[in-house]
């Protein structure tokens, strides 16, 4: 048909994947992982040592640009989660010995690895098939959730995002300081700000995308939760054509919220984390990235090995 | 006097400083930092731009050593302190949607910081003077210290280790697969080993010792519990000399434990991090690096910006 | 059948319940309720405004014993559990104002419902049938259970329980301290304790059982934890057939562990809890009531009214 | 001076105790019990067998009235205080056994002690005199403070009040459904009411204020939060005149907030607390209590026993 000439590649996809995906749910046969049925790291398999070794020729000056958020009392949260840190007792032991040693710790509590910057790992989204709920590689929760942590798919298990890093600047390329709540970024809009930075994506990369929504965090928080400029479906599919390690941006979900759809709850989390393994990285600070117009850089994040955990914390880092 | 024209530097250092503070702890004047009153973060000033490309140089063949243990229950856990994961619900949330999206998150508790791998931060440790807790910099605890947080020494000021790592493998160079509780690592003994690996140190290195006490590590908690071979003091004066940014093993207090003199509480943890703002990395996996006879590399930490932590979680790196 | 004529009613029941369930668990409307559909409260019914004054009556000198446990760390704990209390800062805030006012508050962390003295709600303890689990009155887990509390069968539906306690003493019936872990005690141990102890059973009573296991708590935690002596699923029958309110012990389980069939896996608790709605109230202190040989009381216990909560902390007392 | 000789005792020593602590706070020796120098049970010792038994006398309809919250997600709290429940898992465990036995337990975190219907102990409020915290009966929280709990007057020391209740309708009285925040409620005002009632107070009562100010509990918890209707020191000084084992309201803080001196933080808690060991409960629900006109019942709350703790959930209740 005509109509289906005219559409681009991942445009046909989106057709294909949401002609289906709008009624009903992938069938269970759709989540196979290209690195075999036992995989539970997804594109984290990317990341070669000649990706490595990619990663490391951009360091050209050792300059090192923190990503991270400082997790904090009064940071935006996602609702019904929550983060606490506290000093137990002050000090919390001692003084011990002759040299009158004493000692602090914390407790720390919360949805460690979905506050604050965070890493969503493959065991934190899922679909719901004919009663059963099905995770990337097809992987059932019921074959693998306990209490007390993911026996597939947890945390521990992707290794380490050392990697060629791009910074796509999207609030730049559109010439605002902050892109509003509900701005659809496209494959065209990624494109056209990608062939202005003169980078192109190559596979194995980690692609962070600089909306300006971050200027919000612990400023107005209401407004930076209640939803975020980013990708719609149809970009998130052109990335992973690109064959990305990880998507991230200075918002929480990434993702474009309110979502295209009104009917899909986080789709992009869906077709980049349950159906290719391709994470994704929230709550980043891309502002002095951006300011400094650093495009392409050594990319380095290493998630906190909890066992069985869905997600990490973390500070991940640029560096050119 | 004779004696002490023998002696090393750094054992008159030791003098000094032991003659002292096996009696009574240094005085408040002695905490000051090299680099400034206002300085919170210590030997990591010495990671410079520089540093880091002279560690990037370090990487050859773009492979990845991941030192982090994994966080589970059974870990072997300093006494008083408890780490819990849990995932709530399963699936925590959904479906959601016409697409069915369901997710997992988990709750974290425990003192998240000073469990499993763990980075000790300048507000960890500090030595009680007069009635007043005195920690790096001559920080007061009555100043800086809260029910929610360190107001100075957060871990969160830290910033990022990228630097050259330096492995030290003291059980290889001792032929012995394990180093017993209780054996105490000396300067000469580094030097020794250093010597026999060919490498020195230089300013800003992270130096990783071997022990062989990591095969414990979930196999024989108890003595794995029970103390620790490493570094006595004179040893820590001597790295502190090299002017390292951290120390790091694969024990849980680095240090030598039980302590050289049994009156003194970590003596080690109070010369380095306190006095010198020099970090330590514990609980490391060193095995594969000591197998593989790699003792140099890119080093790279970049601990959790939780703010007013003592410490931090993390999966360090080496890179060759 | 002779057979079945010559047994007691508790062990008909018991043919019928254990043939049944040695094999396969009871179908799904086995589970109903005497007290109507939507019932949540279960045996707490039982506990009228006259059962209040029955109760009420017995209170002759006003002196109160406490049953619960002081909740502490090194308290034995059921297998993955914790219990963690910390008091963050020291003071937690302050001083403020001109009157110069500290505060002390407490971080509590845990299974806080099932450890220490612990009262086991109806939504505690249910029964995989067909790949749906039925809880107490046949509410499905499908329908009730969230990742942030029970919609069905919460503690907060219980209400309170202000009742006539009878202590039946098995431990002084047998002329011992402790009975050993594993002791059976069956429903005619229970009938001739309280024989001897001129005691009959009424509608709505709370029946708690001195073992003297608790004499191990605190001191033996190892032996405390292995198993327990308690009811066997007979004796349930025999106490459920009385129509009590809810059964408790010197013990973590009430019941035998291990169990008469160790095929079974906390049947008493599935009789009680599940089918039958009859609470649970394990980890008591019995000494006192024991050696003062008080087998009568005013019984109270509110509690905790954690939404969605399968049990709760608390002290609950006797008072004659 | 005549003005002294017409002010009741009750003002005097408002003069006495305010003419002081609004320029500087009471000595040491100001703190000292009335029950002796190692006294941690503070007004609980009113409570005696006589005073149960009077209690006891009260119950004629075997009614009982639940006063606890529920607690819950989104509760009024105060500031920096979270509450969190979930479900590990669901369920939790199992099936177990040929009977197929599953379990749910629940994480509960927070200051567990200090959120929803909370009772202050006697380690919750203290006062910085000379640089040392002072707290009930002249303790030291430098001799009794620790990270894991309060060595002296943690909660599991206070034991369980079963005794006379006592409500005062402050908004009956006023004619009003709630009281602003902000009123004052005076010992005249009590006085009135009490009066209106037919009603006096006897040593070791347990005394409720009903201000109606909980209509705004999970309705309006901005509202809830911001102030509450309460008394003032007069009357809490009044109150303890009357040898009251307890003031317990339908706000958070019991006395009024604002507090009528702008300058002084919680004053009423640190003279009832702090200087005359009478407890302080919560958050209470007294509004079936108002409107059905009960104002003398039987009155039960038995802490639970957290060792070191400052407070305690819980759910009092009243019997009539």
């Amino acid at each position: 048909m005509l109509i289906v000439r005219i559409l681009s590649a991942a445009a046909i996809l989106i057709l294909f994947a949401y002609g289906a995906s709008a009624q009903t749910v992938p069938s269970e046969n759709a989540w196979a992982s290209e690195w075999g049925p036992d995989d539970e790291r997804g594109a984290a398999n990317r990341i070669t040592p000649q990706k490595v070794l990619e990663a490391t020729r951009l360091i050209k000056e050792g300059r090192i640009y923190e990503l991270g958020r400082v997790y904090e009392a009064g940071m935006p949260l996602f609702p019904g989660r929550y983060y606490s840190l506290t000093i137990p007792g002050s000090p919390t032991g001692g003084p011990f010995g002759k040299n009158n040693l004493v000692y602090h710790d914390e407790i720390v509590s919360g949805q460690i690895g979905q506050v604050g910057t965070q890493f969503d790992g493959l065991g934190h989204i899922g679909t719901r098939i004919n009663g059963e709920d099905i995770f990337y590689n097809g992987f059932k929760r019921s074959e693998f959730g306990t209490a007390v942590g993911l026996d597939r798919l947890g945390v521990e298990n992707v290794g380490v995002f050392v990697t060629r890093g791009v910074l796509i600047d999207m609030a730049g390329y559109k010439g605002v300081d902050r892109l509003p709540v509900g701005t659809v970024i496209t494959a065209t809009d990624l494109q056209n700000a990608l062939e202005q930075q003169s980078i192109e994506l190559s596979e194995g990369d980690v692609v962070l995308i600089h909306t300006g929504h971050g200027l919000l965090w612990m400023v107005d928080n209401d407004e930076y939760n209640r939803g975020a400029p980013g990708i719609g479906v149809e970009a998130a599919l052109w990335l992973a054509e690109k064959r990305v390690a990880m998507t991230g941006a200075d918002t929480w979900p990434v993702e474009v919220i309110p979502s295209e759809d009104p009917e899909l709850a986080f789709p992009v989390h869906q077709e980049l984390i349950a159906r290719r393994g391709i994470y994704n990285l929230e709550n980043l600070n891309l502002s002095e990235l951006a300011a400094d117009k650093v495009y392409e850089f050594a990319f380095m994040f290493a998630p906190v090995k909890f066992k069985g955990a869905t997600g990490s914390p973390g500070n991940p880092i640029a560096i050119r």
